[in-house]
């Protein structure tokens, strides 16, 4: 049988919009949504909360469904957390679900597939109902090169090319499975999934892939960019109001939740 | 040919993000949109100018594509005032496009086919994506039966059960030529076209469909709410950051934009 500890570590799925604050790490020029989420956790259960998250979000970069886990003793339900801290949490952050995850489960030390989307409002004027959740690019854009170029970084390949310097990750090699291009109205959306992403990873491909759309880069350039392994070589970084973490799906092969029926 | 007058009739497309905002028509207690652009135009032009617009919308309602026009003795050509104006508007307006009319067109003394959409999410947590652009419903919602309701509403029918009090219009028909109802992703659209709107039509629509949504009414009471011509029986007015003026079209037959190849 399945042991309750006192103390639970708790999983939460967090959505937000990352407009007014300085990204998800807390850091100390500017409010972060881990600080937010840190303070109104421990007012709530009255016991110091210090927040793991999935992703740690950019200044400016939004969320869907970013993963948090923490450890509490409180007695409240698990499932039931997640309303209780929606009702302190400010309108630009709330969380979808909470429940019960197992204690050694971290969300950064798992395999997992994380699905982001990037969106351009691309038209002669802006759209004042989406200009904190897409970047504004007049110049009209070739889409069907986006989807060609896109097509190139499918795959397990070595994105060095695409990773801004200061990260301290040991291997640039990730697999993307899916990246593409759509466009509705006058929106295009770059999406983007893929068992792992590197620092500033989607913003770079999506400013790389808009270059492929204004003709300053071919599709096949991509694929010489993506072979260079150079940021040197690569488009700039796309900025953040374009970008959406959209859900993160742990690997089923990971041990994530307790199993009630054992 | 056309004879060109000192003074110019101009038309504009106006969006806005009309959360900010206490509604379309100048008053005492906030700022509105029409305000902005007067004080706006009159700085750019140097002259007093006052705007008039096709549709006053309610306060916190939004619009991608309302019209206005205004009278002006300008040199500044008329396509070229859009983009004068929006380095002057705040970054929840801008102007979609600009250009020269007939002097005598009016925007509200025409005839004319409005397009709205009502949005609602609907889903047990709020999405801070779309907070400000949409409804939240948390109850999930018979989107069939909401499409069934829609139904009854399509064609000429007085809207007297639509319109709230305090209205001044000789007439409450009108003619509906779509409702439809439409779900992606948790999002429900309701998107009405129409020859013309009572005061609060589209709000008194979208919150008594909401209530076929949740079975309170049957689609069928939606037929006996519209011939009682009663505001009294319909649903509640659904709340204005639900609401997006789209587009207005002017009709064919109404003198409009001066012909330069005359």
């Amino acid at each position: 049988m399945y042991e309750r500890y006192c103390m639970r570590r708790i999983e939460l799925i967090v959505a937000y919009d990352g407009t007014k604050y300085c990204g998800w790490q807390v850091q100390n020029n500017g409010i972060t949504i881990e600080e937010v989420l840190n303070r109104e956790l421990s007012k709530l259960l009255k016991e110091e909360i210090k927040v793991i998250g999935a992703s740690r979000t950019d200044s400016g970069v939004h969320s869907r469904g970013n993963i948090a886990v923490f450890d509490t003793e409180t007695r409240i339900p698990p499932e039931k957390i997640s309303y209780a801290l929606n009702e302190h949490l400010p309108e630009d952050i709330v969380v979808q679900q909470s429940r019960e995850v197992l204690p050694d489960f971290h969300p950064r030390k798992c395999l997992s597939r994380k699905t982001y989307e990037y969106r351009i409002w691309n038209r002669r004027f802006r759209n004042p109902l989406n200009r904190l959740y897409s970047y504004f690019v007049y110049t009209p854009l070739d889409v069907e090169a986006m989807q060609e170029a896109a097509a190139y970084l499918v795959g397990e390949h070595d994105f060095a090319s695409f990773c801004s310097a200061g990260s301290q990750v040991t291997t640039t090699v990730r697999t993307l499975y899916e990246v593409s291009v759509t466009k509705e109205d006058d929106l295009i959306t770059i999406r983007l999934q893929g068992n792992g992403f590197l620092y500033n990873m989607v913003r770079i491909i999506a400013g790389t892939l808009v270059k492929v759309g204004t003709h300053a880069y071919s599709p096949e350039d991509v694929k010489r960019i993506l072979e260079a392994k150079d940021r040197q070589v690569s488009g700039p970084k796309a900025p953040a109001e374009g970008l959406t973490l959209m859900k993160i799906e742990i690997d089923e092969s990971e041990p994530h939740y307790p199993n009630p029926a054992e």
